[in-house]
Formats: C-alpha cells, sequence, structure tokens
C-alpha cells in the first residue's frame, strides 16, 4: 500500500485538464496535432490521460515511463477511481519502492484504445457525434508508444531514464527501445515477447469470438443503444484469467474445494471454488472495462512482431538501441514463456547490448509480475540503482 | 481409413433396434430396468447406441470395449453418419491395427448424456413429450460406466479382454478397473488422470459459460423453441481446442502466417490462419454436436475424482483390481499431463497391479492420442499381443 503519493504540479500541462471518469490528467492534442497509425490513419482530435507520481528533478533526466497491460491503465500506485482498490503495481512503485517515487518521477497513461480517458473505441468520434466503437482505427503496440512520445514531448521530458512494463506493457518496452534507441537509457520489459505466439493468438481470438456472439455486441456500436454486452466480455475475462495462472497456482489456490457446500450438487451451479472465483473475475471485470476496448487491446498484442517488422531478424530490430536492459521471467509462465524472453536477451547479445536476464523461480504462472514476487523485486532495485549510478541520478 | 469393417451379426439384440440418427444399433432398455444414477435419481427408459467391429468368440472372451471422449462417440472406425468422415480411430483400431478388428470383438457405446442416440439431454423425456435439456440428472463417469455394464449384460458379454480409452474416455477405462473389477482383463487408459485437476474444472466452467451466455440457449430449452445456441457452443470448441494442442503444435501448424492475404488488415477478420483454423473447428463442431450434452460432458468429467471417492487415497480405488494395465501418456500434453498418469501408475504400484507405462515423446499435445502417433501405436500393440496371450487368445 502506497501512504503518501506526492501529487506534484506537473510540467507542461497547459492543455491538460483532468477527467471526471479517470480520475486523471488528460492531455489533448488538437486536430492540427493528429496520431499517425500503422494502418495509414490518424485519430484527432487526441486525448491521452495519465497519472504521475514523485518529483521531476530540475535536469528532467528522473522520468520512468510504466506501461500497463492489456486490461491495466494508468492507476499504478493509487487508488482506482472506479473499483477503489490500490494501484496495480503498489507493490513495484512507491516511496522506498523498486521503482522508487522519492526518487523517480513516474508517469504512466492509459493507452490509446485503452477506456480510462484516453482515446478509444468508446470516446465520441467527433466527426459523428457518437461513440467510435469500431471506427476506431486498429491500434498496434508502436502507435502506443508513439502516443506515448507525443505526451512526453507535451511535458517537455526529453528522454527516460527508464521504460517499464509487464506483458503488453513489456511489449511497449521493446518497441520504446526500437523506435526511440536514444531517448531510452534503460529497458525493463517483463514476462513479455517479441511477438505474440500462434496460442497466444489463439486465446485471444476465442475471447473476441465471445464478445462478439454477445447478442448485446451489436457491431461494437452497444454505447450507442445503450446495452453492453457484458456476459460475453465477461467469458472473454475468465478464459484469459486461466492463462495468467499457472495450473500449479489454481490447484494450490482451490484444489477440487466445494464453494460453501459439503458436497457435490450435481448442477451447473458453481461447485467448486475455482468456478465461483472465474465467475467473479468475470462479473467484476465487465463493471471497469470496455469490450470494444478489450477487443482493441488483443489486436494491438496479436499484431506484434519485432522481428517480422525487420526482415524477420530480432537482433536488427535493436541494432539501434543504446539502452541497458533488465529482463524478467517467470518459470511457471506458459502464457509468456522463458523461452520468449530469452530469444530477446539473444538478440540483444547478438547486437552487443548491455542485458541482464533473471528467470525467476516461483509457480503464480504470468501474474506473477503483478504479485508480491521479492525475487523481481530485488531484480529490479539493484538494476535502477546501478542504471542510476551511470545516469548520474545519485 | 479402414476398407473392410465386419459388421456381423450381434448377439443379444433382441431389443435392439437401429436409429436412423445415429446409424447404429440401439439397445433399449424398458422402465422396469432403470440406470441407476449416482446422484439418486433413476433414468427410464434408457436407450443405449452402439457399433460393434470384428466379430465375438466362441467363449465371448475376445471383446474389446472402446470408451470415447467428451466430443466422441460410437463412430470409432466407420464412418461417421453425419459428417461422411472416417471413424475417430481408425488409426488405432481395424483390421492388423493395434486393436486388430481380425482378432477382436470390439464395442463402442455413445456415453449417457451424448448427443448420438444414446438417451441424453436432446432425448425426448417420456414424462414430459419434450426433450429432457437440464431435466435430465447430471451424469458421473460412473453413471456412463453401469450404463455400459448394462448393456453388456444384454449382449451378454460376461466380461471384456480390454477397456480402452482416451481422455475421459481413459477416465471410464480406469472406473471400470474400480467398479468391475472382475471384469476387466487388461485396461489401457490413455492421456488421462484419476481426477480432473482446477484448471481443467476452469476450461470447461468458461465453456459452459459460453454456452449459457447465449441467447439462443434458453435455459437449456433451445430444442423446444427449434433455436440453437450455436455461437456459445463454438467458443466453448475452441476454447478447448486450444487445450487439446500444444503451443508448439500450433507454431509449427500456424505460426504466424496469415490467412489467404499478403499483409494484415488492420481489422478483426481473420487475419492469421490459426485464427481461420478456430473458427472453422468451432463451426464445425456446432453441426454435430448438442451444447446441452457439451454440459453434461464437461460436468462429468470435472465430478471425476477416484481417490476423493475412496477417502482420499488413489490407491484405495484399485484394491479389488485383478486387471493388468498400460498408461500412455505425451510430454506435450499440458491438459493431462504426465504427472497425473503417473500417480495411476503409483497407485496401482501400491496395490502391486501388474502396471506397464509409456510416456511418449511428442508435441502434438492431448491430442496425440488421436493422431498417427506410431510409439503409442507400438506400445498397444505389444501390449495387447502379450495380455492376448495371458488369456489364451492366441
Amino acid at each position: 500500500m502506497v501512504k503518501t503519493i506526492k501529487n506534484k504540479e506537473k510540467p507542461g500541462q497547459s492543455r491538460a485538464d483532468t477527467s471526471v471518469a479517470s480520475n486523471s490528467a488528460v492531455m489533448e492534442f488538437a486536430a492540427d496535432e493528429p496520431l499517425k497509425l500503422d494502418c495509414g490513419k490518424e485519430i484527432s482530435p487526441l486525448k491521452i490521460a495519465y497519472q504521475t507520481y514523485g518529483t521531476l528533478n530540475e535536469a528532467r533526466s528522473n522520468a520512468i515511463l510504466v506501461c500497463h497491460a492489456l486490461t491495466g491503465d494508468q492507476h499504478v500506485a493509487s487508488e482506482h477511481p472506479e473499483t477503489g482498490r490500490p494501484g496495480w503495481w503498489t507493490a513495484m512503485i512507491g516511496p522506498g519502492k523498486s521503482v522508487d517515487t522519492d526518487r523517480y518521477f513516474v508517469i504512466c497513461s492509459n493507452v490509446i484504445g485503452g477506456c480510462m480517458g484516453s482515446t478509444g473505441p468508446s470516446t465520441i468520434n467527433s466527426d459523428t457525434g457518437t461513440p467510435y466503437g469500431l471506427q476506431l482505427p486498429v491500434i498496434t503496440i508502436a502507435d502506443m508508444v508513439r502516443a506515448q512520445a507525443m505526451l512526453l514531448g507535451k511535458l517537455e521530458i526529453p528522454d527516460l531514464f527508464c521504460v517499464i512494463g509487464g506483458s503488453m506493457g513489456g511489449m511497449q518496452v521493446l518497441q520504446w527501445a526500437v523506435d526511440y534507441p536514444d531517448r531510452v537509457f534503460a529497458a525493463v520489459p517483463i514476462a513479455t515477447a517479441a511477438r505474440h505466439t500462434s496460442q497466444n493468438i489463439a486465446f485471444h481470438e476465442v475471447g473476441r469470438q465471445a464478445i462478439m456472439a454477445d447478442n448485446d455486441w451489436l457491431g461494437g456500436d452497444y454505447l450507442k443503444h445503450e446495452t453492453n454486452p457484458r456476459k460475453g466480455l465477461a467469458v472473454a475475462r475468465m478464459t484469459a484469467h486461466i492463462t495468467y495462472l499457472s495450473g500449479e497456482a489454481l490447484h494450490q489456490k482451490f484444489g477440487r474445494n466445494l464453494q460453501n457446500r459439503a458436497a457435490l450438487t450435481y448442477g451447473f451451479d458453481a461447485d467448486f471454488q475455482v468456478e465461483s472465483y472465474l465467475r467473479y473475475q468475470g462479473s467484476t471485470f465487465v463493471d471497469r472495462f470496455d469490450a470494444n476496448s478489450y477487443l482493441y487491446m488483443t489486436r494491438a498484442m496479436d499484431y506484434f512482431d519485432l522481428a517480422g517488422d525487420h526482415g524477420g531478424i530480432l537482433a536488427n530490430a535493436f541494432k539501434g538501441t543504446f539502452a541497458r536492459f533488465c529482463i524478467v521471467s517467470f518459470t511457471s509462465d506458459w502464457l509468456f514463456p522463458t523461452q520468449g524472453n530469452r530469444e530477446i536477451v539473444h538478440a540483444l547479445n547478438a547486437v552487443g547490448a548491455n542485458v541482464s536476464f533473471v528467470e525467476v523461480e516461483t509457480d503464480k504462472g504470468h501474474d506473477s509480475f503483478l504479485l508480491d514476487t521479492p525475487e523481481m523485486f530485488a531484480t529490479i532495485s539493484g538494476f535502477m540503482s546501478a542504471a542510476a549510478r551511470k545516469r548520474g541520478l545519485d
């Protein structure tokens, strides 16, 4: 739990306001400052909602960008305005934590395509006066990163001491190092990969089909009709949630334990704790997440293929990087296995980059990056301190 | 491909007819011969649809019962009457195959709760004149096996030379050895477990929720209203299908290959081959399978826990068995991993049973038991021949 967050006055906020919905600062970009997308289209006007923690130093050299995962948001280290729950990375970020807000200025923005204040499918399309829905162009990881770079430009932060994130956040970290090699001093991609695998795409496709199968989805126009594909989104979340945990973690947490009953009921209610847990995960998720955003986020991940963008050779993607890397994977992560992280290490080694790599032994699966994982904290603390010394941030 | 199947006159067929729907023999049990279920209820009248291959010898000692998996049926080695495709285990069963129909009399019945001619949720409930739907009591693996034993009684087959099956079929094999220890000479459970794990239950629950979320499911009464929860059932199948394959198998088969297009479309169509493949798997499945049956089959597997039924000690379940066992698992099967198969071996060792165990090296995942897996065929051929000699079937 973070008790005291320094929400100091933010630099470069001339055109930022505070969104009631997301309780965040929002940077607005006018029609003459469009976001250019990989698909060839543009988004304008553009909004980026963000949170900051800690204080930017005078040299503007202590900024850390945190990149959030698929269903994450900018509320990394402070209370979520809708759920009232602590920020999703309070274990990692705060005063005295591995990402120490007493030393660094931490920024996290809601990704483009998201649903917590940045432009996404639920945003009103100024051309039509109604929510974008599927009229929003498909977003890529590189588009998300380009938007973050635009935000940092407005905040007058020329370069980043560090970019850090797990899962889809880790993809953004890698993309930062590739697309802005001279603006990243240190990069910490966690539990991620340089491309989405066939199995990853398959699970995402199931989630999307579940959403689209819901009669209330209405071709993506549910907001116009004041409906919500709750059931489909819940099924999508349930499927994905299984992939975030290891079989061993589920076994230890639930086994075959029954839910508030002494015996099997011979029916289709949630007899087992794991069923009840999944239903709960599904039902709470739909209260805080937009179904179309789920489609856009999963598609962005599916499309991610750094090697594919560089002639099929991953090392080529990293040729220009100056960043030092700290790569972390988890033994029981079967969604983003160590092997995929190791491929990144090999590619970085091939271009002579400065890389440290730690595979953390844990049975908690992919979600380990969000959990109390001491070896991860120790690894990142050590890496941060060393990088800060190199950067002259002592 | 099995070219010639000897569909000889079947013994004990006094009350059997041929179902048009399943193109199979159907054994009917009258109201005074109910199937007693684990839940305490009964089903009557009862129908069991089945296929046979090969010839029962005079001593009636060469019968092999094949137990099918979740979405399987009795058409193991002959054309499926609805899809026109070859039987699902023609690689294993036929003249000269590992399960040699020139030597053995092979029986396979559609499980209770299924949708290929045996009593299931789509069967007309004689009490109401409408399909059972969710009025059918929940079925267990032991109930399926009890029904098979009733069928064998009618066929005047006192005991089985062998019971064989994979996945849910393997569960039935284990249940046979436990419940009818003196009627099983040899048992071949493949790619299975003595209990469904928390992760297994979780994936099944997602599938059920997908079906129940479909507006056309109508509380299970869709047949009465001439609808069909096709979308929900397709999503359930897609999810399950991913678990039947290994990540490596998906990678080798599809990788990130695009489907009939040169570049990403920046949309939500099936850009990737794996998406197109999954959608096809979903859409063809709904043409041949009943959504409520899917609920019942998955529930039966979830409830399966042989140790739980015997004081928590798996060895106790096998105390009375006389069968010799051949247990087969696959290295890349993450749904029913080798570890679960090994627990069965340990339990059988603890009661001094005759067990051989082979872990087959393959990257094809759980579905390996249905595929051309030479090491599995060789293992089972050898085991069958040795068991046949012991049984005096030379």
